[in-house]
Order: structure tokens, then C-alpha cells, then sequence
């Protein structure tokens, strides 16, 4: 990829990304790749009924812990339709928060490497679930939503099919795409007291 | 599922649940599906660098439009570290934030509809990412995490294997479980000008 990127016009910082730092960030995991192994953490709590409350600070990577500049706190509610107290989103509105910054974090990476100013990057994402699943009210239902859509729309100094071209990469190499759409084994452990 | 509830004892409100209310709701989807159809949305606003704002509001369900009580509105960012600016967690996070209060949500409910009451749940969520993936430095490397690990404490007036179940069963309900062990299909639709 340095090769490639080197080829075009030289980097500098642009779309609020600090172009040479991120470059040289990826040539510096390429040549130790141990800096590249990161583990990420959250903490939650349960607060009363579906509402639980989770914090976010300390993550392993770059070859050491690592702490966030502060402690984010985030709850997590059903609505009252769905007899939760509303106290803040559901766990699946959370999962297209997730894939929605995962994107356009990429977009605002690659468009910088390939020297493209953005002006603005705005989506919707809209996910479709059937709740008889979750209810146990049928097993035919799976329990997650059976689809999701991602409409972007991007602007920027560059011709669309380029612009275009930059969101097709960021889903290539989207870490909650590829969670999304392949899934992952998840291990639960219980300490039941 | 109701059938097997009512056998037991008679629901109560329990644990910030509205236990009475949950199991009628349950009975009103049974009686009549499309009202377990729900669509979630989620606003999403390139801000600069890695770093993007949601907006979560409106979903579809139980028959037509609903608006949570108010606007919620998340940011996600990218580290110091990875060249971000460290304005809100990382959309790899929010994964977890998402898995963990699913889970915790239907513990609540469940252990409401078993009648066991709560003292206490909590969870350590740990997810595991080899970042050679998304920064391209690797086509053997995935993009996402490799494996999530939740460890799970739980305290109630029930004894260890009873908690032990609900814990069991939130996760054979739990539509975000669903989703990061099985993925499913995502449509990217680009407007680009």
C-alpha cells in the first residue's frame, strides 16, 4: 500500500487527517507487526430493567496499554413500545452507530491518502429486524436484523466515480463490515453468584 | 413461550420491569406478527479526520412510525494512537457497548419473566484485532475482530445455575449475538457528487 501511495502526488495533512503521521504509522506496523495487535475493552453495568450503562477507557495496542483521553459512558435502553423506559438507544440502533463512524472514518483516511478534499459525507443506514425472534415467538425468525442499507451520500473535489471508488474501499477494509457481514466466534463466560 | 410462563408464577413487576406489560406485549405480537416489524435507522455526519457524529431518533415498528422520547447523538473517533483525534470511542467499541447491553437488556427481562430478581450484572467485554487487516498490510488478516470473550457477574436471589440459565438464555435472544456470530448481508448504496 506505501508503494501505491507513494506513487501519487506527495501526502499532506488534508480532511483533518495528518496524512504523512497516518503513513507513517502503516509503514511502521508493516516493518513490526506486533504493533499492530490491539485489544479493546468495555465495562457494562446493568442499571434497572433493559437499561445498562457502559464505560469505555483503557485498550491494549502499539505494544502497550493505552488509555483514552477520558472515560466515555454510553446507555442503552429499549423504548417504551417495547416496554424499556427509553433512557437511550437500543443495542442494534448502537450496532449502525458502529457501522456507520467504522465507514466514514475509512472514507476520511483514504480520501486524504489519495489526496481528495472532502466536503461533506453524510449516511443513512436502516436496518430491518423482526422481533417475533427475539420474543421467542417463533424460531423460524432469527433473532438479528435480516438486513442492513448504508446510503452515503459523499462530496468532494474529485469526480464521483473517484468519490464513489473511495467509499467501495472503506467497506474493503472496514473493521465493522467485516464483523457485520462475516461475524465472529463470541466466548461468554458466567460468574453466577 | 407464554404458555410456559403462565405456568409459573404469576408475572409481577420485577427488576425495573413492567413484567405484566412484556408478557402482554408478547401475546399482542403473537396475536398479530406485523406488529414484530421494526426498522432502525441512524443519521450519520462526517465531522473531520476519523471522526463522525449519529444521529438516532425515528424507527418503524409495532404498526407505524415511533420517535424515541428524545435526539441521541454519538460521535466516534479514532485514537491519538492510530492518527484520530480521540473524540469518542472507536466504532470497534461500540461493537462491544452494543453486544454487551443486548445481552444485559434480556437478562433483565428474563430473569423478570423467571421471577428472579437482580442484584447485580455486570460485564467485561474484551475483543481482539490484528489492525494489519484495515490498514492493509495484510490480505491473510481480517478486518474485524478475531474473537470477543464477555465475562459475565451476576447476583440475585436465585441460585448460581438458575442465573447461570438466564444468562444462557439472553444470549440464545439476543438480536446484537445474533448479528457479530452470524453477520449478515449489508447493501452500500453511494451517492457521489
Amino acid at each position: 500500500m506505501s508503494t501505491t501511495l507513494t506513487e501519487k502526488k506527495m501526502p499532506e495533512p488534508r480532511n483533518g487527517v495528518d496524512t504523512p503521521t497516518l503513513l507513517a504509522t502503516i509503514n511502521a506496523v508493516g516493518a513490526q507487526p506486533e504493533l499492530a495487535q490491539f485489544r479493546f475493552r468495555a465495562v457494562n453495568r446493568w442499571q434497572q430493567g433493559t437499561h445498562s450503562r457502559t464505560r469505555i477507557q483503557s485498550f491494549y495496542g502499539a505494544g502497550g496499554e493505552q488509555m483514552h483521553e477520558r472515560e466515555f459512558i454510553y446507555g442503552a435502553d429499549h423504548p417504551t413500545v417495547l416496554v424499556g423506559r427509553d433512557q437511550a438507544p437500543t443495542p442494534v440502533e448502537f450496532l449502525l452507530h458502529a457501522l456507520a463512524s467504522c465507514l466514514t472514518a475509512g472514507i476520511g483516511n483514504i480520501a486524504a491518502a489519495r489526496g481528495v478534499t472532502l466536503h461533506e459525507v453524510e449516511s443513512t443506514l436502516e436496518g430491518d429486524i423482526d422481533l417475533q425472534g427475539i420474543l421467542g415467538l417463533s424460531d423460524r425468525v432469527r433473532n438479528g436484523y435480516r438486513s442492513i442499507r448504508a446510503t452515503f451520500t459523499i462530496k468532494g473535489d474529485a469526480p464521483a466515480e473517484k468519490l464513489a471508488q473511495i467509499v467501495e474501499q472503506s467497506h474493503k477494509r472496514s473493521a465493522v463490515y467485516d464483523v457485520i457481514t462475516n461475524g465472529l466466534p463470541v466466548e461468554i463466560v458466567v460468574n453466577a453468584r
